[in-house]
């Protein structure tokens, strides 16, 4: 620690924190054991020491439980991933049908997040300019939100393939609220420093070295 | 470690971890030391373990040395921020004068992030009911390159006070690249648990109390 008590992070840290991106993963087969309620409310503590445009602090978090309103979700799950399986081209659509993309069934947990269009928190500072700032915040909520269920054990797993009106229609929440992401959290069936879609054929990482320009 | 050779965080870690998200900081204030570009290089390919929607990998970095480049930048944010003082209600114009909103001439380092909506990489698998999904991907990769930079001494500054298309133009990119932010990085000339916004009575972080609704 230093004299104003800021922490200094050393290589072991630094080399478990990597560790911690190698075996983040986006989790789709859960285990049914039930996630302790102040985990989650801790977790979702850390995921508002994310950064966010002027402080507006704009995530807004849905806890899921009530059945009906998870099976309106998995009903556009299951009629959006059809309707993405029927735009597949032929060679891809094989593999596709073998993914497994969303472990809504067995997570027990279920984490609807939105960014507030509304929130007047941080009085608009830099998002005049970019008003997607709020959802870009939100989305670091969500990154925090990961890394630290990942090193509590936890693994968490990315819905997109939703119908976002329905998905707002369904848990009832203001008008203003856009969704950012659905998310399934449990601990996971398996761990892997692979991602299942690489493992599955889908896509392979590529790394950094293809993508950074010097100007 | 684990059979298959996953990681175990312990609890040692996870204090560590939480440090690190509550001493990240938005930085604007930076020593003039320059950052070793072995360094640089390490924190982008850190940055590619972020998630990806399809593992598309949508992220593009641009590292900006340019002076010519540098200045066109600081230009757009000079412009913007004024527009963005002039648009100030009359009771936050004097703090919002008083905010130093970007480290662009001090910082030694300047990162353009942007998403490739052109990627054929991924399939779209994700993207057909969420196109945002390929920029969200990219702020998972600022947020893993930021705790990385961190972790290893170095502060980041988010700049969005800008005007996208000047940038685009000044660094001369693809038409189908969308830019997701300019940061600036470097040794920091100081480290807080606060945000600088707070420090200086912008706004106050509200923790996550407020933005939890179950359902």
């Amino acid at each position: 620690m230093t004299e104003n008590g800021a922490p200094v992070f050393d290589a072991a840290f630094r080399a478990q924190l990597l560790e911690l991106f190698r075996w983040r993963r986006d989790v789709r087969h859960f285990r049914p054991d039930p996630v302790p309620p102040a985990l989650i409310e801790a977790l979702l503590e850390t995921a508002a020491l994310a950064p966010s445009v002027g402080l507006s602090e704009p995530w807004r978090f849905v806890l899921v439980d009530e059945p009906a309103m998870r099976m309106a979700v998995r009903d556009s799950f299951a009629r959006c991933n059809a309707d993405a399986l029927a735009a597949q081209p032929a060679e891809r659509a094989a593999v596709y049908a073998r993914l497994k993309l969303a472990g809504l069934d067995d997570a027990p947990c279920h984490l609807a997040v939105f960014a507030d269009s509304t929130t007047t928190q941080g009085g608009n500072l830099g998002c005049a300019t970019m008003p997607e700032m709020a959802a870009y915040s939100v989305v670091m909520a969500v990154s925090t939100l990961w890394l630290a269920a990942r090193a509590s054990g936890l693994g968490v797993g990315w819905v997109s393939i939703l119908d976002a009106a329905v998905v707002k229609a369904a848990l009832d929440v203001p008008v203003g609220w856009q969704l950012i992401g659905y998310f399934c959290i449990g601990y996971p069936a398996a761990e892997s420093d692979r991602p299942e879609l690489a493992r599955l054929g889908w896509e392979q990482p590529r790394g950094a070295g293809m993508v950074v320009l010097c100007r």
